[in-house]
């Protein structure tokens, strides 16, 4: 978590007095649900809501003494509402409250990435659509392969930040639940009615069983799927670093005024912000293993977890914020040179065309490999000498006779690769 | 992939024969929607379909000439499917067969994971049925908490079985797509009909929009289920190990009359299987990052996924059915000492007790801090002095003076825990 | 970097005030070269030396509107030491000073670990020698299989730990270079002699080729050897965790008067310490990937890296150094139980024994199949019925015609066990 | 472990009968020592030197039966070398055996790495003094910044490629050792001096302290050095996949005359072995994380380590080997095309040499804002109305006050960056 990297609303999320916040809500559900099995006198909850106020401070400085962060906190609320207070918490065990709480911010931190990649669907949208039939080369292995269109490559990414959206609300969901099942899971200290009064007033599900703590596969899953966004983040954020090189320079990041590009180079500007969310992606992407070794604690609990979690949990979940509004920002603004990504098409002479040359070929009756071996010929021929594919193309004459020259003329005309743009547009943004 | 580690079922899906002959399925089905669309003669797929045989031995010979593997394959089908063979594959590029081949080899290992799944499951109920009023330790950071029972502890880990299910079942649907699209995805010389019929035909759904290759997010999200289910596996193992340890020895891996545990050792019965899958699980776990690393190819795509896939593609599948399978057989020939359960929860003489012990003081008045206070120090008392904790609160006077001697009795009893096994039981196995 | 898990001198090293006097250093240490080089007048260092001082939230002031930390840097220098200050990084390259100062704080970093391991060191010397000849179980797969010492278990850590020291001065080696060579690393602008100088002065190697930046595959194996030290740390903490169990009870971690076990359950001494760096130890070694993804950076260099290392260089070296001081701790206060030892090194009845009859047996001439057919069966059976082996085998005349009874006493003695106990620490602590 | 990934002298080295061949090495060694300790008959060693057969379907056979692989080996090595045999591995445990012969596994491998890398640095010294003096481009963050030589690039590979040699000779120097110490290492029923002839007689070290197990660390180091090198390997494979670029097209994979490159694109000359290469890096860096993981075996060894290194030991190994020898073959066969280099200098029409002129107008005494600023606003001038540098920087009247004209033809002129091409190439190739 790195101030640099990190807004507000995330490191809110993840600050103690946010986390504590969230302590005393299901502290005080839970005595509400008591209140109503009168295992506690009426008017806790309502005393404790009131005169309970969160000092971090003097829970940490109770906590260096106690070494128990809860039991800290619980004697902090206890010197603020007084007496009722100490009715807080019976029967239940440290985890009921640490792991609802956790799973809590993780839904609030969850919520935020949903926005956020609402917010890149809309601008991706809007990009694709005005790039639809903007023609741009097609490259596989980093080399010209056929005509796309800009709007197209942005139609996948959309497409991936679709998936990516529903894959985040199914981890937001399989984290959304609440345990309150006391010092090993079996409600022996505790009614079961507690645990589903706090859910439904937190919002959460109830956890069918606990062992103590909720289970850390569905933790698991929420960081697995951060990282999988991290990687779609990290494809586009490539994506833009290639079209940004001094040779391709079909897209640039937006460069404030003031901005510097080299202290060394003033001519340069660099896709730092798209080379700077390849970084962190890679910092996303390495909380997922810890979070999978999480999964094993032995038996009932251990706490092998928490120091990994207050390390992952803040810092997975606010770097990739930073990252997808970074992201989001960059699309937004991005420059586009249309003019450049005609040029670019043009380098090979044509050559980006010889699959339809082949295949017409095919269609005229020769074999496949014939027709292969012919175009491959004739292409090797025109990077070799700088020729231009139609002309050596026309210039042959079993060729021609078996191409019209007006389906030659057609073929060489990358307008004809977008005859199904619209399809594939209308599969993406239905 | 170790063949020790592998079962037949799943290494026949990634066995070469099978690969060519998904390949083969995708081919055909493509000559019959293009016949069907008038683009190439009628009667190319049954004639393929009828004479075509997978030769994996000739294919891999063409293949070392023309170092390309589909036009190795595509070869190797002409010589024995006769001239009509050449019109497979028109308009297609060779991404549009790996890619759609490889997500069915990748649905046909999900499958079977599946069934893996079903079995734990089914093995897991039995199990925890059997077990569900067994009296055990329930212990938090290696230490004993208070009681549960044995079927707790197996109904906990269904129920993430159950989650994993579900997730497994998400990664198969992910997975489950085809795209037959042409060079750079804009169906340039395919017609997106021929996409759609393959699709039906194979039981995928149509990729809504791809780059010449199906975006690598969606195999990410397939190998990070995996790696999950991995941590699932290893937290039932580490369980095993755990109970088997020489001085808790509830629970014993079956062991064959003919096995030797150690070359040296006589006595020993060693977890041999649940440590093996420990390592089994580091090693699906370990598929995660370089499937997540495949998400971002440059451009329209590159090749660097292919080595990562033909690795991790059998491996962490094949890995994690063996796994599977040794867990479910682990599972239902365990021997289980409930007797020796019934000695450890006595190891501390009541200390497991104490928080009731506490809890009772608080509702009779005291403060929380009066009462942890009071009974921790008896517990240290008993703890030093090998002393039953019963004995030593009934002597104290001020303690029987608040807690009548009967509650006393119900509180050091452990079944008075179990109260709420069957509404837990409920919940699972609804 | 968690408050939590931080110690000052860490976080000193890594605090923006150093790195920005580290800047300073290279920057003052680069004029003085070109001062006696002739190439800027001379007092330029002294002058900028005497003048600047660091303020940090002047730079971030700066850098905010001139989104170039070196720029801001330099120009909040200048504001301070006055018009000299701007023949400071005359032909460098922002790389230059970064790479470089970043290598110096890894340095310092690793001087830290260092002296940490030596601590541990130190500890685990003193307590190995105090327990040379305590008798404790030796357990593989869990299961107790012959006695050791626990000295023995310390003296291996000892020796791990050895390894892991002169890792890390490797480590620290290899990242000791320093980097002057100017925008793409030819020393275009800049005379290599500055390099030197700069290298020489701040007690560092001439990186012998560098391309803008010192290459990232000198970092990848700094915090690989991170990793591994985590690892070492992780061993030792499940060790301590494992002897700490209920069941086994033979160490236990030092347990401060105040501090709270449980809040729910107050006997409970849990051996949160180790837990802890358990989880730390799976933060450090999430460091590694992105360390050895960072090695690939485009060309003369892309900035991807940076944002990873903002990350893992304070997170790995912070967290790192807290666990190895939290272990030397745990280590030098533990409470070591040599009774419970005794008493478990006899759970077995004798059964620990079984090896060395085996092998009596095969000495007597039987053949090892048959001795271990037999002793197997003895082992069965004592175990079944909860005998004691060293009766059940002075019963069996057949054992007793070839086994003296003198000898049998022997062998079910383990003070035999540790006659090469003094050679294993002569080896080690040498 | 892909055949198609794969070399024979990697995959014999992991081959079932090397492996077993290497336990009969350790076993009739050790039989050896005990002979002359007088603790076995003569003529042991000799005879089963002489009559032993590796016979791996032999072994596979008996071990299905009685589960444990030493024993299967030890009986199957009876069968053939007669009654002698059964005085082998006495007082012996299977990891005495297991784990040296591991070690000698890993030895061979490594050392094959080696001269893997030795090759390299053979063809990248070649090639880099072929290319000493070849302009070419140099890049950051995927932008023109300022000339260096094609030579540089490749001495710079080859510097790393030194480092890595070192820290694989200090790996494979890690991981020879040799371990016969017993079932808990206490040499209980083993005289210390077998190990000691054992490690001399297979040319290792003996490890001072092991616990049944030789300690994990230092398998974790020879598969993290394994992991960094395979990020040098992605380095340079990633700099080869820029550079084949269409729009870059500097240098080229050697392509083989029947070979095809896209079953579609007849013209593609696709740098499939450098992302090959890429895709394989990404596989043997998935090793580490397993290799770390293994450290913390449970007390004196558990066997979770075993099918993880069964997996990692063979594939990173083979794979490594394979990506190494690959890369020796792209680099000593790639084509270079420096007409292209130069065409590729010109395209920015001297903005890369704007940061001297930068300098130039520092030294006559501008200050570094001003200059900045200057050469800045004219960088972006000439890149919006696509003008030369050169050209514009001439007609200014302020700045030809203050740069001669003939000064100014030197700072626009590449050759001068090459002036300390040789200092550098003297400190690589020293």
């Amino acid at each position: 978590m790195i101030e640099r990297y990190s807004r507000k609303q995330l490191t809110d999320i993840w600050s103690e007095q946010n986390k504590y916040q969230i302590w005393l809500d299901v502290e005080v559900a839970a005595a509400e649900a008591m209140e109503k099995l009168g295992q506690i006198p009426k008017g806790v909850a309502s005393v404790v809501r009131k005169k309970a106020k969160i000092n971090v401070k003097r829970i940490h400085q109770i906590e260096s003494k106690v070494k128990h962060d809860v039991i800290a906190f619980l004697t902090s609320i206890t010197e603020k509402a007084g007496i009722k207070a100490r009715y807080l918490h019976q029967g239940m065990t440290s985890s009921d409250v640490l792991d609802t709480s956790l799973n809590i911010q993780l839904v609030q931190s969850g919520k935020i990435l949903l926005s956020d990649i609402d917010q890149i669907l809309k601008v991706l949208k809007k990009q694709a659509k005005k790039y639809k039939y903007t023609p741009c080369m097609g490259r596989s292995h980093g080399i010209h392969a056929e005509p796309i269109t800009f709007g197209l490559k942005l139609a996948s990414f959309y497409e991936e930040f679709k998936r990516n959206r529903k894959r985040l609300v199914d981890a937001i969901d399989e984290i959304s639940t609440c345990a309150i099942s006391g010092a090993v899971g079996t409600f022996a200290n505790i009614n079961p009615n507690v645990e589903k009064h706090v859910a439904k007033k937190l919002g959460l599900k109830v956890e069918p069983i606990s062992t103590q703590v909720i289970p850390r596969d569905r933790h698991a899953f929420y960081f697995s799927i951060l990282g999988i966004i991290a990687g779609s983040v990290e494809r586009v954020a490539v994506e833009i670093r290639h079209l940004q090189r001094t040779e391709v320079y079909e897209v640039q990041e937006f460069f404030s005024k003031d901005q510097k590009g080299s202290s060394a180079m003033p001519h340069k500007k660099n896709p730092i912000l798209s080379e700077n969310l390849t970084g962190l992606a890679r910092m996303v992407r390495s909380a997922v293993i810890p979070a999978l070794e999480n999964i094993a604690l032995w038996h009932e609990r251990d706490i092998s977890h928490s120091s990994v979690e207050r390390n992952i949990g803040p810092d997975a979940n606010i770097t990739l914020d930073f990252a997808l509004a970074r992201l989001s920002n960059i699309l937004d603004k991005m420059i586009v040179y249309p003019k450049k990504m005609i040029e670019n098409l043009n380098i090979t002479k044509g050559l980006i065309f010889s699959q339809e040359v082949m295949l017409e070929l095919t269609k005229s009756g020769l074999s496949r490999e014939q027709s292969y071996k012919m175009v491959q010929n004739y292409a090797k021929k025109c990077f070799a000498e700088n020729l231009n594919l139609f002309d050596v193309i026309s210039d042959d004459k079993f060729i021609m006779a078996k191409i019209s020259s007006k389906r030659l003329r057609a073929i060489f005309n990358y307008s004809s690769h977008f005859k199904n743009v619209d399809l594939i547009f209308r599969r993406v943004f239905k």
